[in-house]
């Protein structure tokens, strides 16, 4: 029996941050560990073009995120781990669905429709400061996906509607040349346990409440000491579980030590110790992936060996597939 | 010194008649041969997708062109003579080119405008009928260009605007990223002459009055004869500078076949006669390319065979270019 085929797309953004790693990084690990299917994860490089468009910052946020993943554990001997611009099939089957695609379907898309919204509340013309590839880019992630007959995607809400856009092309597809595209179906991610950053809000770059998860030694200390806290006096019992630093230090510590500083914060702790327990359980469990992001910043060519082998394992599952599409649509005699 | 490069893409479109040979082809071969340039002639199929969504008529129509050019002696030694998705680095480009291109410069296109102009004279949604291949289909030609730092590309005037687009399109991306693509020109085709069709009106499919290139013998012979002539008697002499018949004459006899009949217009000669001589001369000329067009539609991995010779060479000069251009976004560290 064939294993479900299971695929994720990780977009180059900025610095990662402790939540992005609790909410993203390390349930998408976890999938790929626990579950028996075919895992391919790829870093959008070639997605991240149509926002990124400086030589420095590409190239750094392009290698950072996929030093990240494997720093934090993804195993690329369970994984499938390439990235999107060392496999070109993809642009070849993108055109070919950009040719079924009705352009109906992309002017409904929400990100496009979100900046028409936004152009129009600023009064200037419909598509400013839309690029087609912002435009064009549902069609990118319909090939990303039926390339390789994904069964399933797992997204956050706001890309649902991408892989739903992915099945209309899919099922345009085979209505016209025959049953060829599996159709793929979303799953979205329930984590909702909220990471609270360093003022209590939710950890995001937009509150600018972040702790980076590759942070310095130092720096995450003194980061952590700056996380807002009560005013309750040292040595007085404190409710653990409406508690930023209790709530963060939860997410690295092992069971026993959470009992153990749960019952020291029902008996009494200062802000400082409680930070210190905080900063010294997230240091130990982030020393190693730190050591090992740094290394392969450092050294580019083992991201690119590692990248390249899992670009040869895609390309051997792509090829066939976009061979069956050529011959549908009557590329061969 | 290198060579100037001329690129000429070739649409997969219906039978090839007289008129596209005359008019088109002969002139194209005609400066592979005489200019001292790298010709790069390509058929492009995955245009052709944009309007052909039929297994079988996608297929013929590309071997069918393929062949045509061939037959009528395009010499592979010659011209980098390659299929549009033989080399998978034009869709790659095409994708990098669409994250650089404003939205507002594809709804400026002449070919998508004259669409929405017909759907608002329908009263129907203004981006009825249209697939995102029709709309984006000017990125795809930069790339046809681009990819190759094409000096020149010979075009019909309906065509200007789109080298225009990719003129445009690579002055954005040298802007951003630093010079890196040719700017290319197009040659607009001075190919006047009208080739009469069996009215007597221009030779245009829409007009139901061609003679296909490679009609057998018989159908030929049978085609001109039904040729619209006037009523001037036999042996009465006749104006040959105002006759139909007398001008495709022109097209594919010698200088002294030419003046021959000329002599015999003016003589005097029946429209019977003067059509048994056109047929004699297009039936020549034609034999042996016909010969060679039904040799290769019957033997396509003749074709396959050629087309990937010139793909080869065509990847050849594209990969360090499209190298190049990942080097500028910041592909590689």
């Amino acid at each position: 029996m064939n294993k479900e085929i299971v695929l994720t797309g990780i977009k180059p953004t900025g610095k990662v941050h402790v939540g992005n790693y609790i909410a993203a990084i390390k349930p998408a690990l976890q999938i790929a560990i626990v579950s028996d299917c075919t895992a391919l994860y790829f870093i959008a490089d070639y997605h991240g073009l149509t926002f990124i468009q400086d030589k420095e910052e590409y190239n750094h946020l392009s290698y950072g995120i996929a030093a990240t993943w494997l720093a934090m554990g993804l195993d690329p001997e369970r994984v499938i781990f390439y990235r999107q611009s060392d496999v070109p099939e993809i642009f070849e089957l993108n055109w070919i669905l950009s040719c079924l695609t009705p352009k109906g379907l992309m002017n409904r898309a929400h990100a496009y429709k979100a900046i028409l919204d936004k152009n129009e509340q600023l009064g200037v013309d419909m598509d400013s400061g839309v690029n087609m590839g912002l435009y064009t880019y549902p069609i990118l992630m319909a090939a990303d996906i039926l390339l390789f007959q994904s069964d399933k995607v797992p997204v956050g809400k706001d890309q649902i509607q991408h892989v739903e856009i992915a099945r209309d092309i899919a099922e345009g597809f085979n209505r016209n040349f025959g049953d060829t595209f599996k159709l793929p179906k979303y799953v979205v991610d329930e984590y909702t346990a909220v990471i609270p950053g360093l003022d209590g809000r939710k950890m995001s770059k937009s509150y600018n409440n972040t702790i980076p998860l590759f942070e310095s030694t130092e720096d995450l200390k003194k980061l952590i000491n700056k996380m807002k806290t009560d005013s309750t006096p040292p040595n007085e019992p404190r409710d653990p579980d409406t508690s930023n630093v209790f709530l963060l230090y939860k997410e690295f510590a092992t069971p026993e030590q959470i009992q153990e500083l749960r019952n020291k914060y029902l008996n009494g702790i200062s802000w400082g110790e409680a930070k210190q327990e905080l900063f010294q359980v997230m240091n130990d469990y982030l020393e190693e992936p730190r050591k090992k992001y740094n290394e392969l910043m450092g050294e580019p060519e083992q991201i690119d060996h590692i990248l390249f082998e899992g670009a040869k394992k895609a390309r051997a599952m792509a090829a066939p597939i976009l061979e069956k599409v050529k011959t549908k649509i009557g590329r061969y005699r």
